[in-house]
């Protein structure tokens, strides 16, 4: 039986927790937040205890935290985690700063704990059948990666402000998806965007829109679209072609209505948010991190990815400002090393 | 907080029991099976007691009960939970004799207990959808239904003999659909059928193959199509052509992935069979019984809906054995009274 | 060069005229029409000449004429012009009277001649492919067909009054559809309609909706519905089980069109009827005619399979007149024999 | 009735003489070729004559000629067909010097005839729809634009030699289809690209993966993919995101046949290549031609958005050159005027 506290109760620390109140060999320990409301709620849903992040720390029966806070947080939790030697589940991204997340990786190794990212939609089914698909060779060899990555609305200003804009804050993912289905060292990549959707949003120094291409060492491409809006909800679909074939994750839908009149023939819109989108994924890179805590083999998404998704959201930052390609150096944007689990 | 026991611990009582597990408000007290191990591993699973049925019907805590044992145990159980004054929610059928079926709606009414029946698709959030938008006028007024419903496979021959026959079984599902989408009496019904797929379930009196149409006092038709064997895993769709429009219910893939080559585009089959398909379905239908419980409102599936559509079998069953088509009385393929529940 | 007439200058004659007239290695050498202007206009357009139905029978140059005038009139036409040894290509249905077509396949067969129906369906790609696919295996045996057949609206009630009813003059096709496809002998047919779109097609004597199941000799099934208004457009799909898999025909859409918003996800709806849906059909069959006539082999859809798709109409009258199924004398509704082509 | 040349007898060539001969007040009155036996046998089919180009130029009753002729030709023919005075439709592209291409527009238009550049997706009815839906508003304010571009195949590498590249041989159609769409100019853009598929095309100076990304003067932004193979057919979809919707263009499949057995539910590919997908618009373009000849208004593909999409082509090939973003001066790349038609 492992025991775990879950370091924030806004929305995605709600779900983990509730995620890891279902979970078989795990007790959830505490529920910890800066707000106490938030906090003691949450735990009395779940039949556990708010208590204060000091308190979890000096708890040597707790044995793993899930960082669910705030991203300003992310980095000194991280690090106050290490030393305190429990094992982590952190939310993306690490920390807005490439510097800063490289630290949190030397401070995680040389605690020697173990660190896994909260990239999500490697968890995701159908993802994860294209990724397998792929791996085992379904289209021989992978050449062309498309993804389309529109959420249904902007977050609040405010909170863009503080996001580290778009790329950092959203396509994020979306980089990650690249190094997971292409495995390749992005050695090009180029960006461009604007404010289309609301005004407001450029006021806060961000973009709304963007496009993004990508060429890896061998020449494979990517390309990546996306919006802060669609009004038909939240759209997640990815391609890749290969040199035998194709494949293709498309959206997820809520039922499997249609309807049909004179206007047309009219299938139900994807899942609403990422919330619903990523539900099964919430559970399952839960129960790989613990099942993966236990055996001691690799973590999918390592601290390491992290840094290396976010290497690309900086070079797709500097394109965006420079209106220039940006060469990466392979060494520096490399995907390796991928893992860093401990037993 | 109700107090629930389940009878039976094989598959579907599993589920039942899993699905009670995480349902707030309720405590799960006893699961119960003829074979002590089943129960005793289930318990311990679940973090409650193994206890006997007679133990069960003689607790007061106890509020209701989960019947998921065998179809040839409900009659019996039903009646004596009844007696009991424990609440009732029972998997379908009531009884493969519509007879007995009908003395258990009058125990039950008698008793002054609630009863709810398993017709679990009617809360799959696809179907549901359907019916709700046939409701508020969406395609008008209805006019034609077609069913088609198919297994991936037969069940072995030794349940076959017992099962009551494809239109008892497995079309009482069906059946009910129909009564849930036209919301109308059925005054004409004719079946045909076959054994195509496997000898063994002719010698055991069965067809694996068949078809019925059936006609409405206000002239709406429905066809069901149905078979035991779907090569491509379970199929289970429906449509209905109304006045201004259709609306059809697709089937449920475990994943959205495309994949093209040289041969063709390519999808995910279906959900693998009920249990995957309907996994959402069940746990709704769980939750409410117990929210109508508390509300004391209408079941959407009570005893008397089990009734009916064992009704439609037995109607079924008869135009295959006589090669002729079957009028209904309508009073007695009657629809009403719909609901069952008490507080 | 074959020397061609068309019978016909209504909707579907100017069809098969203008279909002709671009046909490699045939001349369109008259049009008739009782109404002189429709056939002058139509042989205007079309660079050929009106002329009236003795000149073409007395004409010996005409090696075949294509009967695309009013069913009143097919009988007649098909026993004059095999009487004048003109090959024929004859419009659905041979006559409402099953006596009277049986005795026009005579006439047929006594003057050599070779006659070709028009159950153009068969010329569809997409049907044609589902026909091949099951006649080289690929799922095995066939087991169940289910046809869905919608027209968009009713023809207008002074047309429905002499149609001689929506199973002879709407699913005469599909009885055909089911003949090709299952390859089989009815022996068992039941039916069931109602008047739900208009009641003037009651009072006309007709219904709109029906619902038709056949069982085999082998004993495959066969369900077909069907309505004379579908809001949606013209519906027009089937699909069989096998053994080992299922093959689905889906509507064809004018344009691939997806169109997403607030309100759903929404693709255009099937062709609006059947000259837009079978334009490529009717192309096909007049070739396939012509093709036929030249090498001496057998027709695709003869004057037999004309037949046998009306005794199946027949039956379904009979049995929704009675309200009971039908048993099929096989040797009557036999397939056998499929062809009459002649060189 | 116009008197028209085709120049040219190869594979366009012909499609465009079976087209013609094939329009209502069309007279197809020579087919040229450098082979005299290709222009002969295609003169045989079409009952037209073969002759020289000379005397084509000579005859004062032809009115309008069509090129087909190689790439290479296509300049001096267009010059030339303006001195005789002779309205033109010519085949993409104009030249692949964007000088030259610039002076036959001059020519063009000094000579006072017509000229419309084969860009023949705008006439393709699924492309046609979007853009007329994105004109009327359907999707508000177009913000995105993804297009999708794959060949099943490579030509062979002695055609790619003298192609002008991938950019202006084969995506010059999407630049076009970009310029429609979004109809506004592009001011940012980037390409890259690789040589994934054949060692051969890398040694003819070409590649065969690519991918360009465009900023547009309001900020819009288009992403096109492409390869010269993708092993499942002819790929050609586009998508425009809108302010409140989404419009994509899918596939078109030659049947709509579904296959489902143990391995998966299987559609139909694509359309094989262009001469299928774009069949109907090969047609539809030429009556374009000809009814504006006779209307006198504006085409819908004048010379004028010939050069603009060599435009394109010129800076995505820069772009990939030089591995840096270009800038596109608007008033050069601009897509005014767009017209050029003349009565």
């Amino acid at each position: 039986m492992k025991h775990v506290a879950v370091l924030g109760a806004g929305r995605i620390g709600r779900i983990h927790a509730t995620n890891l109140s279902q979970l078989a060999g795990i007790t959830l320990s505490a529920v910890c937040d800066t707000a106490p409301d938030m906090a003691e709620s949450l735990a009395q849903r779940l039949n556990t205890q708010a208590r204060s992040i000091d308190a979890v720390f000096a708890d040597p029966t707790i044995d793993a935290v899930v960082i669910a806070s705030p991203t300003s947080t992310h980095s000194d939790l991280i690090q106050r985690s290490a030393q305190a030697g429990k094992h982590i589940f952190c939310e993306k991204p690490i920390d807005l700063s490439t510097q800063r997340a490289l630290a949190c990786a030397t401070s995680v190794e040389q605690a020697g704990v173990a660190c896994m990212l909260g990239f999500q939609r490697r968890f995701d089914p159908t993802f994860e059948s294209i990724q397998q698909r792929l791996a085992r060779g379904d289209i021989g060899k992978a050449e062309m990666l498309i993804i389309t990555s529109r959420d249904p609305g902007a977050p609040p200003v405010d909170y863009l402000r503080q996001s580290g804009g778009v790329f950092r804050d959203m396509l994020i993912h979306d980089f990650d998806m690249f190094r997971w289905m292409l495995d390749d060292d992005a050695v090009w990549l180029s960006a461009t965007g604007a404010c289309l959707t609301d005004p407001a949003i450029a006021e806060a120094g961000d973009i709304d829109s963007a496009v993004v291409s990508i060429r890896t060492r061998s020449g494979r491409l990517c390309q990546i679209n996306t919006s802060r809006r669609a009004a038909y909800g939240y759209d997640q679909r990815l391609e890749v072609l290969g040199s035998t074939g194709l494949l293709a994750a498309g959206n997820v839908r809520p039922v499997e209505v249609t309807h049909m009149d004179a206007n047309g023939t009219t299938g139900a819109n994807p899942e609403a948010f990422f919330l619903e989108r990523y539900r099964v994924a919430y559970q399952r890179e839960l129960a790989h991190f613990f099942e993966t805590l236990q055996s001691g083999g690799a973590f999918r998404t390592s601290i390491h990815d992290g840094v290396a998704a976010q290497r690309l959201a900086d070079a797709a930052a500097q394109s965006l400002a420079t209106g220039q390609a940006v060469q990466l150096d392979a060494a520096e944007g490399s995907s390796k090393p991928r893992s860093g689990a401990a037993a």
